[in-house]
């Protein structure tokens, strides 16, 4: 992939997490905010609009900037020598820069939605993160499990010599390993999986002006960056333990 | 392409708008008419039945005519330079005329339950879309952002090389923004998406003589051809500035 | 596919209609008998256990005997000119043989919850079709245009040349057709869409002993036979006029 | 594939059954256990999980080991002389082993919400399979339909000439296998098809310390042992008679 600039790289990486954010988040938006049509439906919608979401971006700049769209596989990968240190900064600043444009439209394309919903935890809960036990242990055990599950699966999958044959079902599985992940992790904090789609809506969930939200839950915004990246680097770890 | 004579290729955008019609209005009429067997049953329904209407056309129809199926997209590509303005209007037409053929089909398999149903409301969503917060500026604002995302993402898709390698598997994907973008964005409008799919079944909803129909909302029905439209522009504009 | 005898041939499609039965007819009675674990979950289930029950054996046994697996499929394709008229009634045949085998194996497996359920239009819908809005008019159109769209589609998917260069892409395709016309088409009739997969099991119906089963519905057992017949003709008719 | 040796073939597979068992039996714990955020949520959720839960490692892991992931399918290979008997024992000891982390890791993940969870027939249902009609021959019956469907289905599709042509799309179609079986035969059962899937999870179950936990159901654990492996050698046998 080093044929293409770190420059296109890097806006690939804007564009592709971008896509995650309004695809999961905006599922979540749907079901979780009063009077829209998707209100309540079922866990679904929010599960596979997460795998969708990571699916799509990675057949359009998989071939690109390698579809990381994720700051614990980006640095995991460094860590393990799998991508250049030099270049982790720019891509964690891009998909910083990408969840907070995906945010955005999700916010946008939900505010008359926004603005009615009084209840501060569904707010809170479709830009952010939580767990439902409110137990920073299980937060944290949960995000570790399931990154590190990610960061194998996923890096397992696209080297596969079977994904390699064919690497549009390789980027199509890893979705169901996100998809999967929410369905399996989904019932103690979602999961996240992803310090980027945390931390930027997070920020535009203290900034933005929403009549009935709460707190943004800073003590605790440090599991959703951290866990994750922890796991990541010992699912990839796992990974080239094998390969 | 090019081995395909127009009327071929027109025939073929017919036959492929017909079937995402057919497909995706006729969940939304299983869902929302009373006594069917499908009535009231989950979003997934919707959002599948509309993704599953893009991919079916598209793998039998995307070598013949590109499948289009969808006027944003077309007048999105030729605006881009990727499709010749000569050919526009008859493509356009042959997607109005597919889509009311799929609508009819819809209204002759629903028949006894259009007879049965007293919710003006629930009819019209069986046609065309509404905005769930009646406000014009969120229909504008979420049918922009949807197309644009699908404008953006099926090109990408297409284009990639990983999409290239197999074809099948690309269109799959485009399927998946369908499905994905009702999951994000189904919240406020469902979204349509598609001039084409909400201009004749509205003009056939006025049309048509139901019991229980109520206003065919023609003051609002430009938002969906132009907020589209519009979308897919920037949404190809955004792709071209990639590739 | 002339390289495999008849026999093999036949004993293919013994093994894939009752594989479609086991799967489809299972994910009925589970969502249909009183007391399962599944009983009244969502109308995906029903679905999606059709689409996989048709995807499954198109892959075992699509290369064998090309997978009919539907005497409506069978007799389009003979009428059209693609199928040998000699071979039909084997073909029909197997698939019967193979819907009677389906439907016990679901009967076996369900044993203890057919013995349970005292509503007789549920126990009859794990086995034959009926219209919603008791209506033999709508019940024939209905399957009429659901077979109809699932001959053009099939053959096009499969012939199509993306779907030619991958055909186990092109057969998952195939596979979404169904779940997607049971989700689009659900509403009134389920859809049947195959004479086998109605007629056998409805003979079942009357057969077994059960004891709170209701009427086998025989003054209707044609219609899902000769509209499925009818619409699949027209189907593979339209295809062939594209070819 | 006998380019690797035994004990990185064991270890693919002590991977590829922990994350079958993490993602589809903590698809389960998340449904069944009481505070969760998917907290009785669709069936889908369990069915899907599964699937991917098997297609997923497939990927990984099925160049490397095969990705047997269940005692069952390696002892109906080596019965039916497509497996050396000599692996056999290390590959079960593998499964056991992989199956007791991924309980472990659903156990960790979803400890405050075991803690909660008052219903004894919930919790075991995240360990272990029982059959809802309390039938041990329904039980035995559903275990050996399912198991011997799966068997004939997955060595028929990966050895299908357009499975070989491109195995990726193969090990999709063979995790639909399982979604679809957890559709079609999950009203009574589940259903397990997995010894080590069952077996290891019951045995945690019998000593991990939960408060509200019930009986681990010993005189039943061999049913979804030996149904599951008898169902598979007759599926295996069945797919040799015609291979």
């Amino acid at each position: 992939m080093d044929h293409y600039s770190l420059a296109i790289r890097v806006a690939a990486e804007v564009v592709g997490t971008a896509i995650l954010v309004l695809f999961g988040n905006g599922a979540v938006a749907g079901v979780s905010l009063k009077g829209t049509k998707t209100f309540h439906t079922e866990w679904t919608v929010i599960a596979a609009a997460y795998g969708f979401g990571v699916t799509i971006p990675s057949l359009m700049i998989g071939p690109i900037s390698g579809a990381h769209i994720n700051p614990a596989m980006t640095i995991a990968q460094a860590t393990l020598g799998l991508f250049p240190w030099s270049e982790v900064l720019s891509y964690i600043l891009a998909q910083c820069a990408g969840a907070t444009i995906g945010q955005m439209l999700v916010y946008i394309a939900y505010l008359p939605f926004y603005q009615r919903t009084q209840d501060a935890d569904a707010i809170f809960g479709t830009f952010a993160t939580f767990d439902a036990a409110e137990s920073k242990v299980n937060y944290f055990a949960n995000e570790f499990i399931g990154t590190m599950a990610l960061g194998l699966c996923a890096m397992a999958c696209l080297s596969s010599s079977w994904g390699q044959e064919n690497r549009a079902v390789a980027i199509l599985v890893v979705g169901l390993v996100i998809w999967g992940l929410i369905y399996a992790l989904g019932g103690p904090t979602g999961p996240c999986l992803n310090p980027a789609r945390d931390l930027m809506p997070r920020l535009l969930h203290t900034i933005l002006p929403i009549e009935h939200k709460g707190s943004s839950r800073w003590a605790e915004a440090w599991i959703p960056v951290v866990a994750p990246t922890l796991g990541a680097i010992c699912g990839v770890a796992l990974f080239t333990a094998f390969a």
